[in-house]
């Protein structure tokens, strides 16, 4: 491709919209452009890095045995119904109308759609399993959507789902799905993590998330380096780092005067005592039901885990006016002594003993509170977020704590769906079971971006191989000098003919403003062709990633390129 | 692939819903699945069918200088309403609300996107010609979806859209999309006319239709087998066949009674005269103005020229009332004679001497009317539907009438867009000139439909090697056969190895489905691995297309296969 001719607007300064890195320099490389809020345009720089990454991910769900279907962007209310997730699921389902009526949404996902396709045509256990994907453009109506292409509205997403006739059989496709992944992210370059994740709205019963390490990435995970346990902090499990023994004598409870001491710090401060002599009460509406939750003073609960636990489709933090009511005091003064309710309490509540709580009066708490005696809880559960200093559950190792970029989910659905939609088949004894399902999803252009987030420096991209737009840039110092150009002509030939992805920088511009445009774009390998390194029938060729320089014979060109590729491109 | 192993449901049943042979062999063949009215879903052998015509498509887009984009599905109203098809687009185009209540629709074509990253990104005639194209999910709400993905409400569509910097570039470019289209279409094995057409609610000053020959063909077109003029009916112009001489001596009006007589028939039968001796005066509603439309009463009126040469949006035929209103009597005995209005007139009232006219009183006609003597016409001009018997309007030989699917339309916009938007650049002199564009188009669902109603027979599909989803099935006789399926194993690898599309029918069911199946689904070759031949190390290769049976050495069938493909590929 001749860069005179592509359609490839770069651009100096960071646009003032973009926060993120990948989104500054997707915009800057003239690889995407916003419509609208939410919704970008790829130029062609950035549809070729796209058609790279879905060329690896078409060649891994092949080589895996999955097979690519086509499924609409449209979707009719009716299914959705049917899986009850037209009601359950929240504003980001786009819900519209067509000229006669009838209720459609945009698909953020086909879990509907597959499994009508598949309950209609497989009967026969003969038929399982089957494992069936697509890449296609999704839509999520996000109320805040940023970062550019890493949290849009529309999307390409590659998802597959998958139908099995037991669980064991669901356990290898699952397998199968997650090695693909591996393989998947290892071929685009990327350093990255698989972790236990919560299975959010598409729901089932466990999962695994592939994080993409960033500094910038919105989700915070915990790693063992000893066992290699992995979790995002939403689902992590963490062992407390000591345990205390708690040996006082249990004293008797006491009312005691906190004025205008709310918060935790505020009355461990006032009385004197740690945070983690403090009982915290927090009072939950899910599902329209009060649910109390107590955790020590210094630990925070984690809602994922708490609706998780409670099975709850909708969970929030009571108000005001739901406090007064339960409590008969304001905010900042709850406790579970003397109130009526569903109690469930942290693991870390365990073994607290004269501990402080709210008195359920204003300005008032108790001290020297104490389980059993004073209150009784329903359960224990694990319901708080990991925190520094914690243990790895498996193996008690420290844990460690990153940040990182979802790229890939795989799901085991279990029979959620097939049960709702009742997707069936005929077993060897003639029997009717349910299929069990496991669904699969990459996001596409955020594999991209999360890509940038990890090659760049303050140049600009620094593309792998593997999914770098052009592998080769070729720049003449000067388009005006006809022998010049013709050595750079020849190389571009030469090298198109042998299928390496070529740009040919023959804009008429300053070698400086080439080579910057280079930088910023990121090819892998930079071939200048000047008037000093022609004499000598050289041409210099620098690599992105290190700067490093080569001089290569113009004649051993070719095969130095196709080296480099081979080198790079092993997984 | 193995066929065990795929997602392939065939039906031995014409589904009842299905119209045409293409949508009745899509779904037979499982390559589509209905998931609600005008919306299928792709299964995996309609997705390598539909991915092989995108190849090909990519192929010749990027070697006529093309560039690959991906622009949204989902498009805010502002771009509409700046080019103002936002009021002019029809309920065709799906409007709808996001969850901040802003308006979008989902977009049936993309001139406004692309018009819009345009004229953001480009300034000077220095970085002209542009051609940028996608391959892209869109949308039309029809009122009717019919026939499969003939007309359907989803569909994929290649556009492309071509920016110049004057008339003279445009062309070029034009010349460029319209001979990579008949590339394409080549390509694709099919036997295609590309013709002149209406431009539509697209607009601009000219455009060609690719069509599809088929008697199924949606489309009515012309084509003189001399000159190679064609169009589509709605844009044919014709010639009258023998130019008639009425030399008759211009007698007195004279208003008859015609009881109850009201068609051209009714009348001309009654009055016992040719219907070309009457005046047919057809009111219409343009834009709420009325227009008297007078044409030969053996013609038809085509509404589309009428539309064109008024230049009018909305176009429709006057109710009773109107009529009514406008010349005192009902329908059916309307005339030009005593009414005031606009009169324009087809040519093939222009000669017509003594004819007969509505007299604008019930169950009155007038007889001996003649033009300027009675009344007066503003304007004559070309509105009537080419006929049977007509001439060609370059060479008058006689007009050939065929049936078509369109499945390519090429269209030279000018600067309909780029006025509306202000798509400007600097010339060579600093002054800011309109960009010059063009938009072509190819629908990719329609491409493998109209495929299918050219090449069929009573056994299913007969796929050109270029889409067919496989080039060649392997149908081993008997799976039980140890022997026998180990030869055909061992072929299955070294002809998958060598990168051709093998279907592996490793299925245990009779010799007889699995022939039936092949010959539904279309492949190219069967190679069958029987007893009889396996003893004489030799295979059976039939070519669907023919029935012809070749009986070919095991080791030469990797050698025969390759020289067909090459053969089958040459355009």
């Amino acid at each position: 491709m001749r860069y005179s001719q592509l359609f490839l607007p770069t651009v100096k300064e960071n646009p003032s919209d973009a926060e993120t890195i990948s989104h500054q320099l997707m915009i800057r490389a003239g690889m995407i452009r916003k419509l609208t809020s939410g919704i970008y345009s790829y130029l062609p720089l950035g549809y070729r890095v796209l058609r790279k990454v879905m060329g690896i991910i078409r060649e891994e769900m092949d080589r895996a045995g999955a097979q690519e279907v086509l499924m609409p962007v449209v979707q009719p209310a009716e299914l959705w119904q049917e899986s009850g997730r037209w009601e359950l699921y929240g504003k980001e389902l786009l819900r519209f109308k067509d000229r006669h009526e009838r209720d459609y949404c945009l698909g953020p996902t086909h879990e509907e759609v597959i499994t009508d396709l598949v309950r209609n045509e497989i009967k026969s256990y003969r038929q399982l399993p089957k494992n069936i994907y697509q890449i296609q453009t999704k839509f999520r109506d996000e109320i805040r959507p940023r970062f550019g292409v890493m949290r849009c509205r529309e999307f390409i997403m590659k998802d597959g789902y998958s139908f099995d006739a037991d669980e064991e059989a669901a356990e290898v496709t699952y397998g199968k799905m997650y090695r693909a992944y591996q393989t998947i992210f290892r071929r685009c370059g990327l350093n990255f993590l698989a972790v236990e994740a919560d299975s959010g709205n598409i729901g089932g019963s466990f999962s695994h998330e592939f994080m993409v390490l960033a500094e910038t990435g919105e989700d915070a995970l915990v790693f063992c380096d000893r066992c290699h346990y992995g979790a995002n902090l939403e689902k992590a499990e963490g062992k407390l780092p000591v345990e205390i023994k708690e040996n006082e004598t249990v004293l008797p409870i006491k009312e005691v005067h906190t004025p205008d001491r709310r918060t935790i710090e505020e009355v461990s401060t006032y009385l004197g005592v740690e945070p983690r002599k403090l009982l915290k009460t927090l009072i939950y509406d899910a599902d329209g039901k009060a649910v109390f939750v107590l955790i020590r003073g210094d630990r925070e609960v984690n809602e994922v885990k708490v609706r998780n636990y409670l099975n709850c489709v909708h969970l929030a933090l009571a108000d005001e006016t739901m406090i007064a009511s339960l409590t008969g005091a304001p905010r900042g003064f709850t406790g579970p002594v003397g109130l009526k309710g569903t109690f469930i309490a942290d693991y870390s509540v365990k073994g607290m003993v004269n501990f402080v709580t709210g008195a359920n009066r204003e300005d008032y708490h108790f001290i020297n509170t104490n389980l059993d005696r004073d209150f009784k809880v329903e359960a224990f559960a694990d319901l708080c977020v990991v925190q520094k200093g914690d243990l790895c559950p498996h193996c008690e190792n420290p844990l460690n704590f990153m940040r990182g970029i979802e790229v890939g989910h795989v799901f085991k659905l279990g029979t959620k769906y097939s049960k709702a939609m009742r997707a069936v088949y005929l077993d060897q004894k003639g029997e009717e079971k349910f299929m069990i399902m496991g669904c699969y999803g990459i996001g596409v252009d955020r594999t991209v971006a999360a890509t940038i987030e990890q090659n760049h420096d303050d140049y600009g991209i620094i593309w792998p191989v593997s999914i770098a737009p052009f592998v080769v840039i070729i720049t003449p110092v000067n388009v005006k000098d006809g022998a010049l150009m013709d050595v750079a002509e020849e190389l571009y030939r030469r090298l198109t003919a042998s299928g390496i992805d070529v740009l040919f920088d023959d804009r008429d511009e300053r070698a400086g403003v080439k080579f910057a445009d280079a930088d910023l774009i990121g090819i892998p390998l930079r071939i200048t062709v000047g008037t000093k390194t022609m004499a000598e029938k050289r041409v210099e060729i620098r690599e992105r990633k290190t700067g490093e320089v080569k001089f290569v014979g113009k004649e051993e060109v070719g095969a130095y390129i196709e080296e480099y590729i081979k080198d790079q491109m092993a997984v």
